[in-house]
């Protein structure tokens, strides 16, 4: 593997779900495979579970880690060509990617949308700069559009929970991506995520895939083909298996956050209408504004031991892209 | 040891001692102990010898290390359960300290006390939080109320450099706990601790031990239990051979900087008084203000040697945890 | 080697360069050397190129590195001895440095010139009492008036890609350092630093040195002895094969951007003058301000071969310091 930007760079959902958990079952039996291997971590954004994560993933393989938080160091980065720098960034991406690609063998790079200009936004012209100026593997730590360690830990933690046995279970289980409220406009990175690696396990036969969301907050259809689009969220819920609750900020009135009927946040009344889901978030969440505490504290969260699996998702990418160095 | 706060997490401070020199004499003779256990270091606030010092220890002990300046980030944590987090919190204690407990076998954890409000600060609800979530032994970096790897490092330092063939010398080193003028409000966590560890070594007959400060610095009773309390330094200091300089804001009227009498900076007059005494501070200090540069820069000074020693504390705690991992 | 901050702590610039090339064929051939050493990079300004690139170094040579980012921490250390510390600074650099020492086998510093006192940045106060105070061997990272690992970086780089056999050779490259625009104050450490490499290199028979800029940006006389100084910077690039485009602020007038002719920015014109010269530049470059980007984009410029010597001149000092620890 050459790059991780989206669910497109892996050939099999299913296998690749399978290489994690193996990593999970044998956290150090690949340490050779790292040595004198460097990652270097680059973080446009702040990050706790991502860096630590992919940090921790990383040493698991042997590997050295360098983490630069470009965030943090006022080191603003130009990335139009053909323009005379007497402002106030300090250096251009084509040097600046460059050079880090002479001291790592692996970057991976986290860069948020500015949520001002959807075509620029999705254009992913600051992470694909990168990518191509860095000249070395690139693992997407969040793009602008795109959050891809975090979607493969969201099915290897579906894949790892879901018991076919159970009394009364479907023959795949129901995934339901729920909106849900926050006080800030958030990007559409993890929805979109999301959507693109379940309507791709969708395909593999893994599971079946809805989305449901308010009107006006519907994401790209890029992302969303194959999905089950529904504006009723009880509907929706009704014999899910799995919910991932999560806010993203508008995608038509680009950015902004809309008004919203009442009774989008998740909670134990809503979960009446599923097959005893589970309930899922990427985190941070907002609690009692997102998701309840009753749920996110009692048996039906499965939040921690999601973030828990991005380890395993961080490791058979970074494990898959030493293969090919 | 699945848990240092303070010295109630210490059967033995002898022992203990015995332990960190031993590992002095021989840094390295533990390194399979932490193949491949990860320490997640944790700042609510800045550190310069804690950090370095405590990485370095897992370091020597084969570990790998993580840190993460969570005061850098702006990664404000919400403390209060049944909150709608609907403000300026971004994560709730509950879910940041249980996701990094699953990519860290044990944690280190700084955070400092507000001084506003005194019980909340000795509650320790903070950092009580943080340990009941994230599932995985916890270290005190320093919290609101104790500093417990700077107070071990202070008694490894007493116990390494006294000497009792001295002529003229104490049965036991006479320890002398003394206030000193500073221009911002500290906290008391380094005294808090100091105290508390001094009045375990008496007990188990290693010191004698006596606090001198102004009216209206006493320390919380539960720390100094045993101690003698001094309002005049001549007297306390006379015949000490240890004398411990810190600068704390007052417990009483909490947190505030309260007027005192001329003449509580320690210098080289006062050691007139003092049995030629060893001089120690935790550091960072104030020259001139809390000791006098006369003194820091002669040979009763032990304040660089103390600091050295923190490292074999952090070490020595650390692989107390490592053995019951 | 116990102290690298200048050309003068290098017996041969000859020798050195090829103990360099040498690690850079077999990067990993050392890694006993630095087993259980810690190297500590301390940052009082930011730093991409430089940090990457030696804790790359150390991590080849089996360092361990600790990072500390004091810019960032808000650790305003005092410099001046016998001050009441009653301000604003936290901690003395008596203090801070040695218990650095502490914890460190090998200490590496930035720390930049503050352009407003002469005499104060040229006397290295700062960085000389860093030195006497650590007790232990130190790197610059770049000081107020030098910047070594950068220009070893630079005389690697030249040595590596000359090409003798060249038709129309020159018998030793001729280099010229030409100052060039810029928006902002920049130090003199760039500049000062490469000079004295040359003018070193040039006395060990290496290469002819030019130095070329607008008047009133002469560099200080210390440096550039055996230097030819020209003012026109078509004649001083006639015949050339190396082009070091850099800008500095005055030193005669100090820290001042003083006005300067038209025509000092690099670019294809101007290399029409040369011996099809290689341009270098130390980054980050202010892309068509200081040099043009189709220099920068074409097949004439190492300023990326350039950056990845950095990791071979950086382990190359680290091998020398380790040797002798």
């Amino acid at each position: 593997m050459k790059l991780f930007t989206s669910v497109h760079d892996v050939p099999s959902i299913k296998q690749f779900v399978k290489d994690a958990l193996a990593l999970k079952a044998n956290p150090y039996a690949h340490q050779d495979l790292g040595k004198n291997k460097t990652l270097g971590l680059v973080f446009m954004n702040p990050s706790l579970r991502t860096r630590l994560s992919t940090q921790k993933a990383a040493l698991n393989l042997g590997m050295n880690v360098m983490v630069m938080n470009l965030d943090k160091e006022g080191w603003a980065l130009e990335t139009q060509d053909g323009v005379v720098m007497n402002g106030s960034t300090v250096e251009h991406i084509r040097e600046a990617a460059a050079v880090m690609g002479q001291y790592c063998d692996i970057l991976g790079l986290r860069s948020f949308p500015k949520l001002q200009n959807r075509e620029e936004d999705y254009s992913e012209d600051f992470f694909n700069k990168f990518v191509k100026y860095c000249a070395v593997p690139v693992v997407s730590l969040e793009s602008a559009t795109r959050h891809p360690l975090q979607s493969f830990a969201d099915i290897i933690t579906i894949h790892e929970t879901w018991n076919p046995l159970r009394v009364g279970a479907n023959d795949k289980p129901k995934v339901v991506l729920a909106w849900a409220p926050h006080v800030k406009a958030l990007p559409q990175a993890v929805p979109n995520s999301f959507a693109e690696w379940m309507c791709k396990a969708q395909a593999e036969g893994m599971i079946d895939f809805t989305i449901a969301q308010p009107e006006g907050y519907e994401l790209a259809e890029d992302f969303t083909l194959g999905a089950k689009i529904e504006y009723n969220l009880e509907e929706a819920l009704t014999g899910a298996d799995y919910i991932y609750v999560k806010n993203w900020s508008s995608y038509k009135e680009y950015g902004k956050v809309l008004t919203y009927p009442d009774g989008w946040m998740m909670n134990n009344d809503k979960l009446k209408f599923t097959n005893d889901a589970k309930v899922m978030h990427c985190l941070p969440v907002r609690r009692d504004l997102e998701l309840s505490s009753e749920i996110l504290d009692g048996p039906n969260s499965l939040v921690i031991h999601e973030a828990g699996n991005r380890l395993w998702s961080a490791q058979a990418v970074l494990k898959a892209m030493l293969e090919e160095l």
